[in-house]
């Protein structure tokens, strides 16, 4: 059993890590905190915990996240840098699904993130968690930083291409979809149903902070600087991404087949037939990206359609797979919800 | 380990069956059959079930359903009454989720579903599903008549009341709201997206299907016909009934304690404390009842809210219920999954 | 032309006053209040007015509110009574679109709104507008109370058989339904898109602020107190009442030729034939009211169902048909928009 | 006054004519046909016409067509084909909102609509009805091709830079979302609300048949054969298209100012300022075309914003656009409802 406690447990990444670890047979909740509903029972907050989360909220201060084997971080960006060291120090191992140890280059961080970093130090040590690229370092790793929702859809869509060095790297489009609890769950105006109900837009084309993610994880793999146009969009759904991806062809391969057998053994990727167009809801609630490859009209741009659940693949998911590995457990394990559809 | 079937697999309660059947540790999927679909697989239809459920439809004549333990009916009303006695003589218990023994009154049941009943010597053994209700009955019966999705929501929130004879039940009005996947996954106009979005409706308020099934079942509990109003209407949201109950106090009792203690000991009926509001998603894809009871400025109504996922405990959540019960397991074997909130 | 100023135009009553006043052939829009948005473009906010509305916010103290003819409040609760005589003095009439001149009985409108009212004088001869019942006095008032959305909806279904006093007006249930924009757009976490939305919820069952406002209204017909349980819900559409209302027979009389010949000549209230279920959307932004009326089983309860757009005949539809009452106009002019169906 | 009749009358672009119509000053309604409603009032199948339109359904064997002045064909493609000629040589002047008329190349048609052409005479004469391109051939047209939805919003945002040359037209790429009414009014699964609703998928990425009509109207103005990547996406939302159009700059020149100055003039096309995001809701249920433009990063890449009703200026708004140049009224007559939003 590992004792795991949970800092900032009031937004929807809290609560859908709580959904997952409440159905996990290797984790003992411990802690959960929150300055403003300290006291005051977690499922008083979300009745579909009733009788499934027995917590209560704790203040920050007072919470033995010390005492725990593992911390998730469900805050804001900038909390995570600020309180990690000291739960290494004590041996407290530390998940992050916020953005503080996603970018490798602090400078960058900073300029996307608009504040200085409290822990560089912590930065170079932290191991990027997408199971699907480091899955070994994530094993021995002490501090993870959990991708972005976007990012997990994107990078998994080219994934394969950047590595077979089969496309135009240096061009890259993806137009991204988001739903609505991607925003968090802020009392703001333009995320209230009668404003995002009925309605679509584009957000942040002049520059989204997913995008030096995404760019910092396929040049990696590129092995030199990739250029990428990166679109979000907010989508009147509750939960969902769906990331249509755009690349010019430089070599020509079996692209459904580098497909498959990249993933071949990866359990949660799952590379549809061709000539499939994946639903968001095929993934609903589930940690599981559902990738498609087209070639319109045979010509020379290919079209990979990749979807998750912004919340599970793209966030508390994924966090727990992290966890499994980080702690030697089957990698799927408290993971084997099926999808809800409809 | 259960062999079970499930006939006409291709509607929302059939794919819910499926996808709580898939995570159920006692069942062995054998056979699931669909005249349309014959020979294509399940998981094509519903790619929610990928890597989940390896079957293919078979069609009716040619599936193994004599071999099976247990066979539910997922079909329209009018199939399990013509099929369901070959199954019981070949030893096979059945669960039907349609309404073909449901109605004691076999002229009834006529009446309302406009067909000759085709077996109305079975209807009088079938048990009606409702745990809550004939736990007993269900243990040991061979054919279970699975409760519709509105009258789970209003006997459950009904019940303690009529069992006390503490309201008038000679006038009790229930206002049933209903996701949209109530209304099954046929083509029709009524229930597009573009009809059926953004908008709300009452229908059938001349006389609903589940008027009398409600009538029966309040009825046998009061020990004398209940006059009830009841007024469905189409609301946009997948999945959820909420039933607003209104009922006059006759006699006066402690309410709150009335519904604590009549749903103590049962799993998946939740009484929520004084002046709650459950909400359709807190229980969203799970086998739970919400239920609140109010009284508005202690005057001589009763208000009781009771909310369920009208797939999970309003069908195929109530069904494995049922078919637990049936085969002595923990009646909450496979039922556990957290609801999906957001 | 009228010279019209508006107080408080950034909620969904002000733009949606701003999108019937800028097709109104008689209306010079003069000035529109924002403390917060002063000095920026009213299109801005609400890019489906440009090229429509030029105006800019202004702030409350410089507006040439006096220089208006007349002057709507579209502001929260208790802002119009502290505003309107000044403006009364000035000769500009009234109209408001909040609750501060609704409740004839100063102590019950303090209590159920939580302040001291600042101008009880004036709540005696505020004229209650709604025109189906109080056109005469609308004509000649210089402060009207523009009634609330679900009362609108609740008191054009009940007043018929109120009026006729053929039911049971001790006990009367008003089931009533909203869509999310009737919670006005105040940044608050309970109606975010990805809690609002693929749910539904009863609200304030123990008592809402509308119920002594419906209660007024029909007492008044009725000529004696009427008992009534309201129940308000939360419903995941962007606009749209649906009132389900239920009273019991007391007097047989052709109830379906009783409300033709109510409305026969209301030009906003549309009695559908026989057994019909009327759509929200069947009114969406338009300043319409659909009611059909049903006596289920020809039993002992009448069902009438009552459906508005909550933001049009419920809020600023209505307040401009007031305005046309007010100013001499024919009643319908400005509003003869064409529901907006899908 | 212009006598109007329309074929086929039952779909959503069928009603949105109609909800034009009914408020256009100078049109008389004569006829609107439909095989299978043929006898029941208009406002019996769609409510929000009671009152304003009296129309009852004809059988198209027998309807006044040629009394008209005008026909709308809002049918499914291939009926206009066989029906145009003979309006014609009577005298009426023909719509047709489906695609039978807009692709100039007859075998290309063929290929994409899978159907022999019955009048591949006519194609030559019609006129493609995209005011902002053909603005006098229409005036003059006795036969309109009038564009689809996808089509008017990818070409209004890719004009000017195509015209200009100043991108690389041999390698653009169409993001493009839809609201659901754009799949008609057509009892199929797919478009099921609870299919649609809470999900996001793009279709037919192997080749949609406005891929070949989008090429056509950008290669005619490129002067050369444009390269375009197109995909389109189910949006649950009920109406609206957002392009999100991606090129690559060739040339420098001021896009901002290049868009503003294009459409100038034009009464239905709105370039919003530097760094907008159109909402899909800001033109719901209006004629217009909003346009934001953006240079990310200042890059290499272009991305354009571009959204309609796809009802209105994606169908029929932009048909009685059409109409309203064919006989001469000002273009914008009949045409300038607010947008309603929320």
């Amino acid at each position: 059993m590992v004792k795991v406690g949970i800092v900032g447990g009031t937004g929807y990444t809290g609560v859908e890590l709580l959904r997952l670890l409440a159905q996990h047979p290797e984790v003992e909740l411990a802690a959960i905190t929150s300055r403003g509903e300290a006291g005051s029972a977690v499922a008083d907050m979300f009745p579909s915990l009733r009788g499934r989360v027995a917590l209560r909220f704790s203040d920050p201060g007072e919470a033995p996240l010390k005492d725990c084997n593992l911390v998730f971080f469900a805050t804001p960006n900038g909390v995570a840098m600020k309180q990690a060291q000291e739960l290494l120090d004590a041996g407290v191992r530390v998940i992050d699904l916020a953005a503080d140890f996603r970018i490798k280059d602090v400078a960058v961080w900073e300029q996307w993130y608009g504040m200085p970093h409290a822990a560089p130090h912590l930065v170079a040590e932290a191991v990027y968690g997408l199971p699907e690229l480091n899955r070994q370092q994530i094993r021995r790793a002490r501090l993870v930083a959990n991708p972005g929702c976007y990012p997990t859809a994107t990078q998994l869509g080219f994934l394969p291409l950047v590595e077979a060095g089969c496309v135009d790297a240096t061009n890259l489009v993806a137009d991204a979809k988001s739903g609505v609890s991607g925003a968090g769950r802020k009392a703001e105006t333009h995320i209230l149903f009668a404003e995002a109900s009925d309605n679509f837009k584009a957000y942040a084309v002049g520059g989204h902070r997913h995008l030096p993610e995404i760019r910092q994880g396929l040049s990696l793999v590129a092995g030199t600087q990739v250029g990428l146009t990166f679109v979000p969009h907010l989508t009147p759904m509750i939960r969902g991404i769906h990331a249509t991806l755009y690349a010019r062809v430089t070599r020509e391969v079996d692209f459904q087949a580098l497909f498959e057998e990249r993933y071949a053994r990866e359990p949660f990727v799952d590379v549809l037939p061709p000539k499939s167009h994946p639903d968001t809801r095929s993934v609903r609630a589930a940690n599981t990206c559902r990738i498609a490859v087209h070639r319109p009209q045979d010509g020379g741009v290919l079209v990979v359609l990749s979807v998750i659940d912004n919340l599970v693949k793209g966030a508390a998911g994924q966090a727990v797979q992290n966890m499994n590995l980080m702690f030697g457990f089957d990698e799927c394990l408290g993971l084997s919800q099926v999808p809800v559809l409809p």
